[in-house]
């Protein structure tokens, strides 16, 4: 196994999952993230809408300002942020703001998505990588929606 | 003089516009809000950008989370939030997180605003008011950015 295998879009996305899954111990809405740079994760956050009582602290604001705090500076243009389920579009013109380099994103959202309103809302540099686990990554969202409606 | 007189939209976007008179004394970029709850101003916030090395600490921002924070709640239906400019698409898509009462701006951002995307990131039930103090707000603006290209 060499570097590029262990260091894949599928090893960052579980980690992203495991914030993931911490957010549905919680009872928030499963949506985990993380932020790459240099292989090297420098943010992790989950979605703590409830917990904080803070329509903000979706996973991706946190990470972002988590990762330009530990870079010590506003861009993430070298940066790859993988985010479980593809974000809203708070998160995504956030993500313009940092000129996030790399989006990852796994199950698509296709009620609060950002693509429901535009893909303009991204900066035109950034790549965009999706449906990475996104079958792990809805099943969460699924199951926790389930446990909500009994 | 009474009360609706004295608890005017001009009077709640003067405070927003003294917060972004604050901003442009800390060299960023000049918008301040304000968010009021039964005639009582329960956030103040300036753009923080450059202060905080955050993509995301702008004035709506940090004014939501702190006006949530007041509440106790991730509501803010019964809120009105002032601007001094119009609100960017990630401030506004956190505007529809927030259910946002009432959003109160001054001047347009022909460049930024949310409505060069879609009026559709704030929320159907969030009734607007603009053009309030609009004057003095871009001239903050513009009179910022003369200095930064000298």
């Amino acid at each position: 196994m060499n570097v590029s295998d262990i260091f894949s879009h599928d090893y960052f996305m579980r980690q992203a999952i495991n914030e993931a899954q911490t957010a549905f111990a919680k009872d928030e809405v499963p949506i985990g993230a993380v932020i790459v740079f240099n292989n090297k994760i420098i943010a992790r956050a989950h979605n703590l809408v409830e917990t904080l009582n803070d329509p903000t602290a979706h996973a991706e604001m946190q990470a972002i300002t988590s990762a330009t705090n530990a870079i010590g500076g506003k861009y993430l243009d070298n940066c790859i942020l993988y985010v479980t389920v593809e974000p809203c579009p708070m998160c995504a013109a956030a993500c313009f703001w940092a000129q996030t380099g790399t989006l990852v994103y796994g199950a698509s959202d296709e009620k609060r998505g950002f693509t429901v309103i535009s893909e303009k809302l991204l900066h035109p540099k950034t790549l965009i990588i999706k449906d990475v686990l996104k079958d792990e990554a809805a099943e969460l969202m699924i199951e926790f929606f389930k446990q909500k409606r009994k």
